[in-house]
């Protein structure tokens, strides 16, 4: 399957700069396709001002597009395009941002690319996603960590790969506080979802799929929790391309 | 408006046992009604066994009913109830368990008593929940803290109370970890949804709801946001009967 993929637990680690950690890992895999522009998806991003949602959008393509710039790729963001449709059919790669993965994903059914960038993406051209933009890129949003703070029309996302994507995954909860603990929650998902296999990506992580190929890049180990079996650590140095192969449950 | 309501942020504190601390609370509740009957609502709890989601709420059942059996209630779940809005319709009052907010409230639409559950305690009778079952008692489900770990044909809940509560709020992230604080999530609810007051209630903290009285009860201070005004803290001395004047948004 044609599948060119940067999926990236978490924009930025605590205490450097936006972007910084996986900036190399961003120039380098759109090197490698001679990528020139990127279109951006901004959606998630609902509160980087509180002015309003729009103007929030504005500010977050002009943090990301300073990066990319620097990078030496032009980026222009979906939120300014007035047909989007047509933006997504002539995009030459598609960069999703984070934030809040309700707001992206009821904002890519209500504006009906959903289904465009999925054919787009599994055409050959190269995606980014970073967080929310991480868990879009899976069947459905169903492994996020966000507040539902709106209604999407559909769980259902890009399905670029089979399995699940748990960005920022953390093992231990804050002291002394009684609510789940990330390895809980993702437990319920699997009661529910028995089929499905869920990768707990760590911060400073990320997933590179080359059609049939996946490794994971970062300074941490991989978690995979799948029903009925316990949690397992994966390394960079370990084959992981069945993760490509699981049924999506 | 008439609602006799006990609204809890947790079922149990850390290192303590199951409804050590509310336990006192929920007596005094249902004693000052002369309640002698519950039916419970065990949705929220998917997997206190792996073995099946209906053999979860067979347990979970136990769990609660041992509690209320050594407070002097009856109690009965509605998963073993053949016409469950019959059930409804009959119950002294209504006690709804902690767990998945959205398989909770899923539930609760598919087997359609959420509007039955809303008359019948907006009719005068007794209502009990904590954690997910406090958030089910909000016009929605909007501010949980849980995973969406399946798609509820509508995130709209019993509207008991005209704000949102945050239950389990807590202040800080783990350390070093980058993903949003409970603040921040909140504060992007109140981005798309500027006219609903949200009310962080810390573990160890219940409201006790009396027709259009409300008060804190617990150890900690509430915290409230609305968009727009800085977060507040309010302790259990002070009046919130505002929060039952709130709009819906």
């Amino acid at each position: 399957m044609a599948r060119k993929l940067l999926l990236i637990s978490n924009s930025t680690n605590a205490g450097e700069e936006y972007l910084a950690w996986p900036r190399g890992y961003i120039q380098d895999f759109l090197n490698s396709f001679s990528v020139k522009s990127i279109l951006f998806i901004p959606w998630a991003g609902v509160n980087l001002v509180s002015e309003s949602v729009e103007k929030s959008f504005d500010i977050y393509e002009e943090r990301v597009k300073k990066i990319f710039t620097e990078l030496g790729f032009r980026l222009n963001s979906i939120h300014r395009e007035p047909d989007r449709l047509k933006a997504v059919n002539e995009a030459e790669s598609v960069v999703v941002g984070g934030g809040n993965t309700f707001h992206l994903v009821a904002m890519m059914h209500q504006y009906g690319v959903m289904d465009a960038i999925h054919d787009k993406i599994l055409g050959g051209s190269p995606f980014i996603g970073w967080s929310a933009g991480a868990n879009v890129a899976c069947p459905t949003m169903k492994t996020t960590n966000d507040m539902p703070i709106c209604e999407p029309s559909s769980f259902q996302c890009l399905g670029l790969v089979p399995f699940q994507i748990n960005p920022h995954y953390l093992d231990a909860g804050p002291a002394g506080h009684a609510g789940e603990t990330r390895e809980q929650r993702i437990q319920e998902f699997l009661t529910v979802n028995r089929g499905t296999t869920v990768a707990g990506l760590r911060e400073g992580c990320l997933f590179h799929v080359d059609n049939d190929s996946l490794k994971l890049r970062g300074k941490r180990s991989l978690r995979i929790f799948q029903f009925g079996l316990g949690p397992r650590e994966y390394t960079c140095d370990e084959n992981l391309d069945f993760l490509l192969k699981v049924t999506a449950g």
